[in-house]
């Protein structure tokens, strides 16, 4: 059975989103059981007793909120978020879901369970959807501003195993997020991330925003400052089509017919975009699977998540990418010497 | 009379739409005369002879194409961006519209025309659409990579006055974009730009990808790599919605009627984030209004490219980037100076 550690306070919208998003992954799978961390009079109340089997609260009342700076994280340690990433820590659980202070997930979850062997800075994955059968993983979308060309490296590794183990591709392509598909494109750091992200198989070369949408490649490699941007970009792209479309609607009682006979078409573009269905953002590169959550995740989100965090418990994802960057920093060092011996 | 450049034979689809689009702009303002660059028996064709009392056919034949180096234009002189830019060099024209090779245009604009005096690198300004009645101008997008901070400061001195002396608005609010609204957010080089563009009226301090779409503030400023990133992830974003709304109204004969009834939506969204509406993108901190037109333009495009380098040419743009520039750097170095004296 494994063992999912759950912040079960930390979300926008307190822990019922949070509990009813358990109880529906307790329902369609039989294959963990639950930590449940937080004010345990609060969680009692909303936890069916015939849950209790599969769950079992770890009492605690502080809470790290948005407004808390991610550098508290450390010392409160009677948070739920702590005590979650100490469970993992202490190999009381196999891996952990929040929907909290992500700056605090983060930083506990490099400080307290430790970064894979090999790992400069761990980095927020996550699917963005396409207009194909398919989404694309782009990392790092936060955890990172003024990446090197070494961290973009170590992304493409981590990413490439996240799709190959946890997605389950068989040899997912990697691209790197340019300003143009040219191999002369970028900036000083994508160039020399280029020549490094070279020695791995399945590279596709340099990508472009657009591509992410397209599918062109199977996970996109960026610094966390453009990753955090192109996000938010692309939220803000469909909110304001939505938005500029409704707004239009309002107008006339024909196109209301119209919207009404498409209702369909709305509710699957819906589905398609939610990031509900992806569940949430997994932290690659640190010893045990960590999944951020957002902050409003309503309970589907929240299922999602956790069998997100199954996929990844059920893996060996840290191991081959402890292996991978041994392999290729071996390859590195071997490629020095027979320069040096050139020489 | 203002006289325009245009590079009748850069685009993408030729001379048609260029031509086109001019004789379009020719119809709704009395108040220029153009001179079009490019080979003489291939647009005398094209020109109706009652148009020529406001169209002088400049002749040449050369044409840099898209897949040559922005390098190789310096030397071919005979080409028709390169004449384009040296009429306004000499004096013979007030703007020039191209719709070629834009690394060529932005190099000859750059180098010919030169940078106005306090300009370290030109920038490339783009407007994006909201959901509210405005839009947003974004620069830099795509001119610069690894901008520096001193670069990201002149971006938005001359945006604010572009938004100013040509879009005609009050009191332009700028924002810096970064991973955060807060100050500590950003990168090593958005933070200390953020203290240089501090110096600024109305400076809004650190926006988000969304922003941009929200119509938060009037300008908003970036490095050229990000820039050209969010760009595309924008279109991308839009392309994709409506392929995933158009794959899915194939299997449904309601839906489809539904789309009919909400034609007139659409046809709205259509125009509200059609870049042809939006003309070109006006390179800004030459010494002439220079615009950048999408090499797949259209007559409409072309036209309303024409229109905003009329609005650059009759402006007084140039001067008030020079003045504001010259002036916020006084203001430093009064302040060194003052620092100094109490020491």
């Amino acid at each position: 059975m494994i063992r999912i550690a759950i912040d079960a306070m930390g979300g926008d919208f307190g822990p019922e989103p949070i509990i009813e998003g358990l109880i529906l992954a307790i329902r369609n799978n039989n294959n963990f059981t639950a930590l449940a961390v937080g004010d345990k009079d609060i969680l009692s109340k909303l936890i069916p007793t015939t849950f209790l089997n599969r769950i079992e609260i770890i009492d605690t009342k502080d809470v790290i909120s948005m407004n808390d700076h991610a550098t508290d994280a450390l010392k409160r340690k009677e948070s739920t978020i702590y005590k979650a990433i100490e469970l993992v820590r202490e190999g009381k659980a196999d891996a952990v879901v929040s929907a909290g202070h992500s700056g605090a997930t983060m930083s506990l979850a490099t400080l307290r369970i430790g970064r894979i062997k090999g790992v400069s800075r761990p980095a927020i994955a996550t699917l963005m959807p396409t207009s194909e059968n398919q989404n694309t993983l782009v990392l790092d979308v936060g955890a990172n501003v003024d990446s090197d060309a070494k961290n973009l490296f170590e992304f493409a590794v981590m990413g490439q195993a996240y799709a190959q183990t946890v997605l389950r591709l068989d040899e997912p392509i990697v691209g790197l997020l340019s300003n143009g598909e040219e191999e002369s494109k970028g900036n000083e750091v994508t160039k020399e991330a280029y020549k490094l992200i070279s020695k791995i198989p399945n590279f596709a070369g340099n990508v472009e925003g657009n591509d992410i949408f397209k599918g062109t490649v199977d996970v996109v490699v960026c610094d966390g400052f453009v990753g955090n941007i192109l996000l938010k970009t692309a939220e803000g792209v469909a909110d304001t089509i939505s938005k500029i479309m409704k707004k239009d609607l309002k107008r006339s009682l024909i196109a209301i017919t119209g919207a009404v006979l498409m209702r369909k078409v709305f509710k699957n573009l819906k589905v398609k975009v939610d990031y509900a269905e992806y569940g949430g953002a997994p932290l690659l590169g640190v010893k045990a699977p960590v999944i951020i959550s957002h902050g409003k995740s309503n309970p589907k989100a929240i299922k999602n998540a956790i069998f997100q965090s199954l996929l990844s418990a059920s893996s060996n994802l840290e191991d081959i990418i402890e292996k991978r960057l041994a392999k290729y920093s071996a390859k590195e060092e071997s490629n020095c010497e027979t320069t040096a011996t050139t020489l």
